[in-house]
């Protein structure tokens, strides 16, 4: 599952589960290890429970889905269905794609009008969502039970793939059973070999309708749910009506039908290519499948590129994250750092007096200033270092203030701990309105210098932004200085964050690049971010 | 195979292959899609083959050594063991690093004489490995065949496990068997479950005893030989042997003792942790074993990095590569940029002299130069870029030079085809010394500007020498820029490039770190190296 953590964990910055992406030796070697000791303890506790001592628990096995049974055959015929598949596949991804960035837009606006409506909307779609499944099953006519099951047709009870539900005994509703049976289950009937006759080709289609616009509407509510097993499970709808409409025209079993419906919906909407393929290796355990598998993934994501970005960039960016993507746009070969540096430049002497720094935090944001020293403490004024707002605050909090601007010649650091400078948890940072200063504190100074990076990445005024962006990506920065080409100018000219390099700033600063901006390399892009 | 050429490849940074080691992802994609194609192709064909159709060819499947049948079992008493192998699979590992390093050496001074030494020594050593092979045995005594194999005993001609040679009918001779066989069906043979009667344990010692020097000698001669398979092999008779000498001791079968044995010895020579666990995986296709395979490169590793460093770091080392270590070493902490400078600095103007070019060319072996304009072409002396050597080659060699030291005012880029700028192939670069110029032409000026890289990558020179690594080696660069922090002085105060972080050259300039060095972090630096 490394794949898919990585996936899922990488194209959102969350704080606790990034450090995962940069793979890190001695982490990988020790999720290596516990993956290892984790599939080793299932398949013992699965040997264990395999003489039915365990009811329900121990059930299924490594690989999720070991259903598509023997050796599958395909020939040159099979092509065109599967082309189609992948097409289709690509647009209904896609639209999945637009449909849940529109819901999650309306969520946000509903969501922030308080806690109240976050309850009632997450109530109203639950009960909708329930009605759905319990009222859907009625349009389905009964189905008679096939004789050479194993199962026992129909099932009453909690577990079982031929739910009775309204209908007459030795017969079953065949919507009813997707309905009612957990996800797993129902993507295991669905991936099936040999059960093409089991679902009537409108349950398919009321069911592929149904989990499409419930997992489109679950998502974004104030509960838990995901994005991949919906994805998945109406993928394997998807493929199975396909593969019904399509009838005899294909040799195709309708099992493998689902599978590949899976992958086209997931390379559409989530634009995965190899890692979806290793995850549907992993449920399936078939390597014959994967040149089919990979045929349609690249049809359905090339389709879906066409139309819109991958549903985690529209996440990100629908959280107002700042995403440095993995590539260099074309335009930023033709700018240099200059060009996309804002002022006014905030910085503060080595010995700087206490009230100017309180207004400068209190008037920005920035979260990291430059430190210059200036005659009379060197020749001319340099560069000092960069130091950080939480390393200010931390100062200020502690009034360990001098009382002219003269080097103090003590070192002030000794005072604190390692530990006063500790990042905070999230959420926990302190804040410049929470420090209350006197006004004869205003006046006095403080020593930045022992609380000074004296080590910024920097680079020169006419340095190209897009070699700028690749130091900025590749150290993994939050803050880049940048020095003027001629000396006889301030000894720093700017500050470059993340959000400088964003597309909308740039393109907000020099809007005539719109008309030579390159169209993206779309293959490039998705390949990149699809890392693994 | 991937994480096995990625060690391979990536740890030697040769030039054809190096450019897998940054997993620039349409190659991942590309690498994967071939990957699946051959795994499928492949499989077809052993089906084709499967009824004899092939000869020899289809034998063997896509698990290599599909041989440890059914169910492992073992058992806390069977740790101690397994321990022992670790131990001394990293003493025999870290031994065959040190003799494959003296050999080498010994070679290389061989092999420096000339062509007539380098073919008088592989064809010495080629008679000598024959004897061995062919002498060695007749020490074997003759085993009588087993009854109840299905495999033609004994077996004469190209292919077969049990080999006549000098013994009588219904008898084998077991050191021949293994050594008259390819490497890899001696392999299966050693790696077979409920084989432990079929090696006597003199045979088994004699072949582990040659297959160790006989790889040792082979490495290394002017002809085409290899380390994995090898050390894979003699592993898995030192296995063999563990597994005799401690008999009824343990439970675990001999074929079982052989794969760890092979593990043991991998961990212990090339020290990759992962990567060999997966190889070994692909190898068996057996899961139940990689627990006990993890422990033993845990022990062998944690044992062999105790005497000396990998192969493939000894091989870096003897090749003369400054490879560039992916970690940081402490004591860079404690320097700064400007602490690992070497003088003097060549820089050019921007508009320079022909000559002074061509003497500088002559007189050092830099690859980059800095390019500085100065008063009247500036106000005071600024940074333009940095200049290749390869490209000043190229400029020398057009002739396409000015008469005095001013603009031109004609873009000069235009008398040159991009092709004139494209990477020379390995060994057809230009020198200087095949370029001509007539004293008046060495008296002639050319202007550098157009040719200049304006970008080029800096850093302060109080930056710490740590962070300058990081930047070097996660951008991938060659040249590094030193800013002077006083504006007073020279634009540029020198230049890094990759011998500038070697650990040598800096505990050169520094002997006095030697005291304060600390101790490699072992586990750290091993487990980078071996990322995959």
């Amino acid at each position: 599952m490394v794949p898919f953590v990585y996936d899922v964990f990488c194209k959102i910055p969350l704080a606790p589960f990034y450090f995962l992406c940069r793979w890190r030796s001695a982490l990988l070697w020790r999720a290596f290890f516990t993956t290892a000791m984790v599939a080793v303890v299932l398949r013992a506790l699965i040997d264990f429970c395999k003489s039915d001592k365990c009811g329900l628990f121990g059930k299924g096995g490594l690989i999720m889905f070991d259903v598509t049974s023997g050796y599958i055959t395909y020939h040159l015929v099979d092509l065109p269905p599967v082309i189609i598949l992948g097409v289709l596949g690509g647009i209904l991804g896609s639209l999945y794609n637009f449909f849940l960035d529109k819901v999650l837009r309306l969520y946000n606006f509903i969501n922030e009008k308080g806690k109240k409506y976050k309850l009632l909307l997450a109530a109203v779609v639950t009960i909708c969502t329930s009605c759905c499944l319990f009222g859907l099953p009625w349009i389905a006519s009964c189905k008679p039970c096939p004789s050479d099951t194993e199962e026992a047709c129909p099932s009453i009870g909690r577990s079982g793939n031929f739910k009775k539900y309204q209908c007459a005994m030795n017969e079953y509703n065949d919507l009813a059973s997707l309905f009612f049976n957990t996800n797993d289950d129902t993507i295991r009937n669905l991936y099936s070999a040999g059960t093409d006759d089991e679902f009537h080709i409108s349950s398919i289609l009321i069911f592929f309708g149904a989990s499409y616009f419930l997992g489109i509407f679950s998502y974004g509510l104030a509960l838990p749910s995901g994005l991949f097993v919906p994805v998945i499970l109406t993928g394997a709808a998807y493929g199975r009506l396909v593969g019904l409409l399509i009838g005899s025209q294909s040799t195709l079993d309708h099992g493998l039908f689902a599978v590949l419906g899976s992958a086209a919906l997931l390379g559409g909407s989530m634009r995965m290519t190899v890692s979806v393929c290793v995850v549907i290796l992993e449920l399936t355990n078939n390597l014959l499948m994967l040149p089919l598998v990979m045929l349609v993934l690249l049809i359905s994501k090339t389709v879906a590129d066409a139309f819109n970005a991958n549903v985690y960039d529209l996440l990100v960016k629908l959280k107002g994250f700042p995403y440095l993507e993995g590539y260099v746009e074309p335009y930023m070969r033709q700018l240099s750092v200059s060009d996309v540096v804002a002022g006014p430049l905030q910085m503060f002497s080595g010995i700087e007096k206490v009230g100017h720094i309180v207004h400068v935090l209190q008037t920005t944001g920035h979260n990291g200033f430059p430190v210059v020293d200036e005659p009379p403490f060197s020749d001319s004024p340099v560069l000092y270092g960069l130091v950080l707002r939480a390393h200010l605050l931390v100062l200020l909090r502690k009034k360990d203030f001098i009382h002219n601007r003269t080097a103090s010649g003590l070192d002030a650091s000794k005072h604190f701990l390692p530990d006063d400078f500790a990042k905070r948890g999230s959420g926990k940072h302190d804040r410049i309105e929470e420090i209350e200063l006197s006004a004869g504190e205003m006046e006095m100074f403080v020593d930045l210098h022992p609380f000074t990076n004296t080590s910024p990445y920097t680079v020169v005024e006419t340095m190209s932004l897009a070699k700028a962006h690749v130091l900025f990506r590749e150290v993994g920065l939050r803050h880049l200085l940048v020095l003027p080409k001629s000396s006889k100018r301030a000894p720093v000219v700017g500050i470059l964050t993340r959000h400088d390099f964003m597309p909308e700033h740039i393109l907000g600063l020099h809007p005539f690049l719109f008309k030579t901006r390159w169209k993206k390399v779309r293959f490039g892009k998705s390949a990149f971010t699809n890392l693994l």
